[in-house]
């Protein structure tokens, strides 16, 4: 027998719970397509039976409640007044590129509105749920919250912190190696992997990256639609998005004839000084991040002792509607950032595979030489993708202090 | 539409397979056990349904056909004539340190015996099958093969092969480092993790391990029965067995101080050469193993340029009737095991960490500097122990050719 010791704020019945799952359902459908807006779903339901749906599919366009509020005026219009409307995330209350959603729903007359979970923007919390209220419609929040939240990790980030949420993609053998001695790395994972890591891209606002894996392996880190299989089904070849691709490149070492600026998407050129300005096409942008200088280096003559303040260029791209950003590097940015404590999630891909210890570590990170300060994460999923396995784990922020703080 | 090409042999039914399935349940019942013999089950059933039980616990004890019949006897011995039986492991033609089972059930009276597989002894193979169906009995082979092949990976890789299976146990972080850069390593893995590696040691045969764990870290490498969890239940304390302790020592540094040497089960001190002998516990034997010259040695002052041949250490632990055994080592002797392709399963916790580029290596294998030659496995099976995760892999012996035949 379980006892609440304390009384739930709002009791939820099995059908509320049906009506929101679908809801959060119709939000994924803007999986790909709605940032830097939050992912919404909304459905409209009227004696037990949805009388109309919708979910935000782009920036611009129409928000769930809206969506959802057009389908049901064509299929059911009799039947709106009085109607409950499930939505995803708490209806806003603000003018921006639409009008609000809660007058909105006040407009058709719906009788009550349950939110997954509120507004994590602080400034507007809570206000939509009080402009209904106000209204007299019935409120309630907190229904399948952590479901909702999942669908918006980026975008709570960046709203309750100012940076964007950082998932950290690496892939290795078994042993944490990612290439020989002799810099040989290819097919460390096999195609299925490749693929899985395509879809990430694609979900991305932003990818971050080093000058190497661009001057060496001459990468051009952009979706090839051709590989994204499943997705193709729901994810139309117009309407896909390339990521914003950050390269941080703080010697002035890359130049446009490089195979990552023959794609035309946008690139934005991260420099800790603008000066010997190259000329680039018009979708590449260069941009001045503050420098720190680095106390700890390595012997390595190819270490920069004068780096991009990692943490100033994420806060910075989330003034440009960058929810979240996949770091794709080599050891020593990837080990940068999580020393940092900058990430939030790693994925690993994993090749069945032994190098040896004089392959290429995995993250290096020189500050860190006492065990009680390594990155300690937690496993949230571990399947196989293909022949490789595939972990996604999250950093523990709260046992990891940032170990720039310690110098 | 699948249209079979071949006929199969045998044409089992879904009662056969359940039969098979219950034999095979009660062969697990003698895992800690029964080494170095194998692991064997019987089901004796008439009418549909079983009237006979037995499994092999303990060698030189009854085999399972043996008690199977003995069950049977106590408890349906009308029955018994014409009874079908269900062995997972051709049944002996020999005598041993019993009479041959082929005989007892013919003396009996079965009328059918269905084995899951032969006997991988290729000198034996087959003959209790023959002496069966010399004596009138329908035999039967084939049945839930895998299954069975899979109880006994140790009886069969020795008995075809004359080595014995290695199973190498090892702990990381998900970068692949098993301790700082220092030498700090406690707690790479947590509480759960290493109990399940107290039931590896439990079912092995043999352990293998360095000195250094033995000297640096005072490992005792025993199996401690408080920590064996819920196989207790199964498995009562006084008959748990203590595997025999490998301890390859080729420089003479092992003192009988070390708490290695205060727990009173078999240890084997493998030498290259039998002089400055010291005294030992009557339960420390020293051998000397051949030696090989290693070409391909690295710069580390600590790194032997004499080194044990593993493969005839191998060798010899199976002519001791060693079926399998667990590698508990460091990187090098790791490594030198993996170079020469005698590992079969490699079983890897990883703990939700990362350490760094500093931390020290899963694996050395100094003479793999190829891609193309590295070590090739193939994932069977990924889990959870606690909060960390346990990868079992299979090496692909097939992909992999020993790299000391390179030089």
């Amino acid at each position: 027998m379980t006892v609440a010791l304390v009384t739930p704020k709002h009791e939820f019945t099995l059908e509320d719970h049906q009506f929101m799952a679908r809801a959060i359902e119709l939000a994924k459908k803007g999986h790909y397509t709605v940032s830097p807006n939050p992912r919404v779903g909304c459905v409209l339901v009227s004696q037990g039976k949805i009388i109309g749906e919708g979910y935000h599919q782009k920036a611009g366009e129409g928000h769930a409640e809206v969506n959802a509020i057009r389908d049901a005026k064509q299929k059911n219009p009799t039947l709106i007044k009085g109607a409950t409307a499930y939505v995803t995330l708490e209806p806003c209350s603000h003018f921006g590129r639409t009008p609000p959603c809660a007058q909105g729903l006040i407009d058709v007359g719906v009788s009550k509105v349950i939110s997954a979970m509120v507004d994590p923007n602080p400034q507007v919390s809570g206000n939509g749920i009080a402009m209904l209220a106000q209204a007299g419609i019935e409120t309630q929040s907190g229904l399948l919250e952590a479901a909702a939240r999942a669908l918006n990790v980026g975008f709570i980030k960046k709203m309750t912190t100012t940076l964007p949420f950082v998932r950290c993609k690496l892939a290795a053998s078994l042993d944490g190696k990612t290439a020989m001695h002799s810099g040989e790395s290819k097919w460390i994972t096999q195609g299925a992997a490749r693929k899985d890591v395509q879809r990430l891209r694609a979900q991305s606002c932003a990818i971050i990256t080093g000058c190497d894996s661009i001057i060496t392996d001459n990468a051009k880190m952009t979706v090839r639609y051709s590989e994204l299989g499943e997705l193709q089904k729901s994810y139309p070849e117009d309407k896909l998005r390339q990521p914003l691709r950050v390269v941080i490149d703080s010697q002035n070492r890359l130049t446009p004839e490089l195979a990552f600026f023959q794609q035309p998407s946008p690139i934005l050129i991260i420099r800790t000084e603008l000066e010997n300005l190259r000329t680039w096409p018009h979708y590449v942008e260069q941009v001045q991040v503050t420098s720190v200088k680095e106390s700890n280096t390595d012997n390595n003559t190819d270490n920069n002792t004068t780096k991009v303040d990692l943490k100033a260029l994420l806060a910075l791209l989330a003034t440009r509607g960058i929810n979240d950003v996949l770091l794709e590097s080599g050891a020593r940015l990837a080990g940068a950032f999580f020393e940092q404590n900058l990430v939030d999630e790693l994925i690993l891909y994993q090749a069945p595979k032994l190098l040896g210890g004089d392959g290429k570590n995995l993250v290096e990170m020189p500050s860190i030489t006492e065990l009680a300060k390594t990155k300690q994460l937690s496993i949230n999923e571990v399947v196989m993708v293909g022949a490789d396995i595939r972990i996604t784990a999250k950093v523990n922020s709260a046992n990891n202090t940032a170990s720039n703080t310690h110098h």
